[in-house]
C-alpha cells in the first residue's frame, strides 16, 4: 500500500505544495518519520519535533511555512482530526485475514454466507445465520442461529454474536466482543429487602432472605448500520423486546449495555461505561469513561456526560453533566469547589459560634 | 415450542379465562404482539398498548377487565416479575447448541463426560475434567485439567474454566467469562510506598522504587449450585485457599471477584461491579452496578450498595448503602442534600463574617 | 512435584529447623493443612488454626515456637510476602499445557516458532508472528500478523495478540486478555459539542448533531519484559506511534489502556482500571481498583491512587491520591471528614443566622 503526495492530498480535498510525487508508505510522528513517512504535524507544537525525524513530507496546519521546517512537501488541512480520519484510512495495514473461508471453519450448511466473505481460521457460523457481502469474519468468531450481519462488517478475533442477533451493515467488533448474552434479571418469589430499599430509599423493611429466580431473555439484540463495539465489550439480549444499539453509534472496550436498554443513534459510550437494562438513551449522546446509568431512566439527545458520571434519574435533552450522582456540570464544578474549601468553611463556622456566642444578649 | 394458554397459566400456577385453548408461539410487548404471542401487559400502563398490537391473549394483573382490553384470554397474576420468571422459562428458544459431541471439539481421554452431555465446535476439555449429566458446553469453550463441572451445565460460546476449579449443577455462564485465572498478587523485596501509604493513609514515606514479584495463585474457583455469571466477567483463583462464589449468588456482565474471596449465597453482583482480593460477602448481599469493595473487609448478609458505590470498610449486616466511600444511605442522601446546598451555604457564611464584623466588640 | 522442608527454605534463604527432610506436596492454610502440606502460619494471628489442621511443617514469622505450635519443622521468613513469590512459584501446578504443537493448532507456514514452545488446541497463529523460545501458548490463542512475543511467555487460554505487537520476555496473559484491538478514536466534520463542552467546561455551544467518522489505528502495541496482564483486560493500539507498556509492570483483571497511551515500568494498575488515550504513567504507579484516567494528561512516578480515584488532571511525581476528582489523600481526607458533619454544618449556619439576625444593628 503506498499513495503519493497528491494522492492523500486529493483524498483529502486539501492542498499539497511542493515535490507532491513523493511516494509515502506509512504516517509517523513528526519525531519518528523516515523519508518514506507523511509526518503528522497538524500544529506547531508537533511540527517542533521534525527536526529529530527525517520526514520529507508532512501534514501541516493551514498557513504553515513547509520550507522553513525543512520539508521537500507539504498537504495543509483544517482539522487535524478530519484529516487523521481520512489519511488513517488509507494507510490502515489492518490483521491481514486472507480472503476465502478458512478450511477449519465450522459453517452450518444453513448459513448464507454472501459474495467475498472471509471466514478466519476457526470461527463457528449457525444454522441460518446469514452474513453479508464484502464481510470479514475474524479467527475464532462464533455467529449465532439465526444471526444476521450485513454486509462489509469487520469483525476481529474471538467476537461473538448470539441467536438472533440482527446487525446492520459495516458493523465493526473488536476482539472479544460479546452481542447477546443473556440479561442479568431476576425475581424473588417475595418482595425482596432491594425492592424495598429502592422503594423507601434506604429501608429494607422486613423482608426475608430468599434466592432468586432467573427470568430468561427472550429477545435479541438489535443493531443499525455503522455501529463499532470494543474489545471485550458486551451487549445483552432483551427480555421480551430487543436491546437497540442505534445507527452510527460506537461503544468502547469494556463497555456494557443491558438488556432492553435502546441506544439512540450516532452516541459514543466510553471506555468502562456501564448502562444498566431498559434505559433510554437519545442520539448524539456522549457518555465519558467509567460512567455508570442506573436501570429504567431517560437520557435526551445531545447529554454528554464527563468521566466517571454516574447517571442516576432522567436528564433532559443537551445538558452537559458530571458527579456521582451526575449534574449539570456547572452545578458540579461550583459544589466541588465548594468542598475543597469545605474545610476552611467549617473552620469559619466554628469561629462565628465563637464570636457570636461572645456578644452581648439580644434581649 | 408452543403452549396453549391454559398450559402457560397451569405452569405458573395462576388462572386463565376466556378461549384457554389458544395456542401460544412467543411472549410480546403489547404493543408489538401478534395473533400467537403473549402479550405480557401486567400493569394498565403497559395494557394501554394491547391497542396498537394484535394479541389475542395476554398475561395481566389480578382483577383487570380482559374483555373489556379486547382480549379473547388472559392470565392473571400477582407479582409480575414471578409470572415473567415462568413464562420466559418455558418460551425460550435457546442457542440452539445440538446434542452430543460435535466432532471438532477436543477433549482429553481422560475426562469423563456425563450421559446427556452437549458439546459444542471447537470446545476444548482438559485432562481428568469432569462434565456432570446434562451439561452444555459452548462452542469454543475451554475446560482446564482437573475441573469438574456439575449436572445441567449452561456454558454459552468462549467461557474458560481454570484448571482443578470445582463446580456445583445448574451453572450458567455468559459468553466470555473467565473462571480461575490467576490472582493480581504481587510483592516488592523491600516495603513498598504502596505499602507505606495504607498505614499512614497517604504517606509513601521514603521506600524506594522496586520490581514487583509474583506471587502465584495455587488455590482454584469453588462454585456452589444454582450460580450464574455474565459475559466477560472474572473471577481469579485463590492464592493458597479457593475463592468461593456461594450457591444461589449471580454475576452481571464484566463483574470481577479477586483472588481468596468469598461471596455467599443467593448475592447478587450486579454490571462492572468489581469486588478485590480477601473480601468476605455474606449471604443475600446486593451490590448494584459499578460497587467497588476494597481488599480484606467484610460485608455482612442482607447488605445492599447502591449504584457506583464503593466500599472501603466493614459494613454490618442489613446495611443499605451508598455513595463515595459508602454511608448508609440515609447518611449519604443527607450529604447529599448538604452538598447541592453548600454553594448557598458558603454564601450565607460570607455574608455571616461581614454582619459579625460590623456587630459592636463583646465586652 | 514435592520438595523437602529444607529445599523450600534454601530457595527462599530463609532458615529451616526441626525434622527439615520432610516431604511437601503443597502449601495451606494452616487449618486446612495435611500432614504433606506447608502450613503458611507467618503470624501468630494466622498461627492459631495450626490447631484445627494436621500441619507438620509450617512458615512461621521470625522468633516463634515451633515446637510449642506442635510443629516437626518450621521455615521462618522476616517478609511473609516474600516468601509467599518463594513458595508459591515452586509449588504452582500449573494448567496442564502440554509440551509441543497440538495437531489443531493453525500456525502459518511463515511463522517462527522458538525452540521448546507450546502451543495448545486451536491455537491460531498469524504470517511471520514470531514466538520466543519457552513460551507456553494456550489453547484458543490467537496470534496476529507480525507480532513477536519474547522468550518464556504463558499466555493463557483465548487471549489475543493484534497484528505487530511487539511484546518482550517472560510475557504473562491470563484467559482473554486482549493486546492490539484498535483504538476508540472518531472525530465529527464539524466541532462537536464535546469538544465545545470540554473547552468551556460545560457549554455545547450551538454545535449540531453529526456522525461520527473513524479514526483507524496505524499503530500497535509494545510491551517491556516481565510484563502480566490480567484475564479480560484490554491494551489497545496506537493511532500513529504505539500504545507502550513499560517493564515489570502488572495489569489487573478487566484494566482497560487507551491508545497512544505510555504506562512507565514497575506499576501497578489494580482491578478495571481504565486509562483514557493519550496518558504518560510514569514508573513505579500504582492506580487502586476502578482508578479512571482522564485522557491528555501525566501521572508522575511513583503516584499511587486510592481505590474509585478519578483521575482528572496531571498529578505530579510522588503523589498519593483518592477521590473523584482525585485529589492529595490527605485534602481528601479532610474533605471528607467535613463532608460527613455538613448536614449539622448547615443547621449551625441556619442558628446563627437566627441569632445574628436578632442581635441589634451594628450602628
Amino acid at each position: 500500500m503506498q499513495f503519493t503526495v497528491q494522492q492523500i492530498a486529493d483524498a483529502l480535498g486539501a492542498v499539497a505544495e511542493g515535490q507532491t510525487s513523493l511516494t509515502i508508505l506509512r504516517a509517523a510522528e513528526p519525531g519518528d518519520a523516515g523519508p518514506t513517512d507523511l509526518a503528522m504535524a497538524m500544529s506547531p507544537k508537533y511540527a517542533e519535533a521534525l527536526a529529530n525525524g527525517a520526514a520529507r513530507a508532512a501534514v501541516l496546519w493551514d498557513g504553515a511555512d513547509w520550507q522553513a521546517l525543512g520539508l521537500e512537501a507539504a498537504i495543509f488541512v483544517q482539522r487535524p482530526r478530519m484529516a487523521m480520519a481520512g489519511i488513517t484510512s488509507m494507510l490502515d495495514r489492518g490483521q491481514g485475514i486472507a480472503p476465502g473461508i478458512h478450511p477449519s471453519a465450522v459453517i452450518d450448511e444453513t448459513a448464507e454466507i454472501g459474495e467475498d466473505v472471509s471466514v478466519g481460521p476457526l470461527a463457528v457460523i449457525g444454522a441460518r445465520a446469514k452474513i453479508g457481502k464484502g464481510s470479514v469474519i475474524g479467527a475464532h468468531c462464533v455467529i449465532g442461529m439465526d444471526a444476521a450481519l450485513g454486509e462489509g462488517a469487520l469483525l476481529r478475533e474471538m467476537v461473538s454474536i448470539g441467536a438472533r442477533a440482527q446487525i446492520g451493515d459495516r458493523f465493526i467488533a473488536q476482539p472479544g466482543a460479546r452481542i447477546g448474552g443473556d440479561g442479568f434479571s431476576y425475581v424473588t418469589p417475595e418482595v425482596s429487602g432491594a425492592e424495598n430499599a429502592r422503594k423507601t430509599l434506604g429501608d429494607q423493611g422486613d423482608a426475608k432472605a430468599q434466592s432468586w429466580l432467573r427470568i430468561h431473555s427472550l429477545g435479541a439484540v438489535e443493531i443499525g448500520d455503522d455501529v463499532e463495539v470494543g474489545s471485550n465489550c458486551t451487549v445483552d439480549n432483551g427480555t421480551i423486546r430487543n436491546t437497540v444499539i442505534g445507527s452510527g453509534s460506537k461503544l468502547d472496550n469494556l463497555v456494557h449495555v443491558g438488556h432492553n436498554t435502546r441506544v439512540g443513534q450516532d452516541c459514543l459510550l466510553c471506555g468502562q461505561t456501564g448502562v444498566s437494562g431498559s434505559v433510554e438513551i437519545g442520539n448524539n449522546v456522549v457518555l465519558g469513561g467509567q460512567t455508570g446509568v442506573a436501570d429504567n431512566i431517560f437520557i435526551g439527545d445531545g447529554v454528554i456526560s464527563g468521566g466517571g458520571t454516574k447517571i442516576l434519574s432522567n436528564v433532559p435533552a443537551g445538558r452537559v453533566i458530571m458527579g456521582y450522582p451526575g449534574v449539570k456540570m456547572e452545578s458540579h464544578t461550583e459544589i466541588y469547589k465548594a468542598q475543597r474549601r469545605l474545610p476552611r468553611l467549617a473552620r469559619d463556622v466554628e469561629a462565628l459560634k465563637k464570636a457570636v456566642s461572645k456578644l452581648p444578649p439580644s434581649d
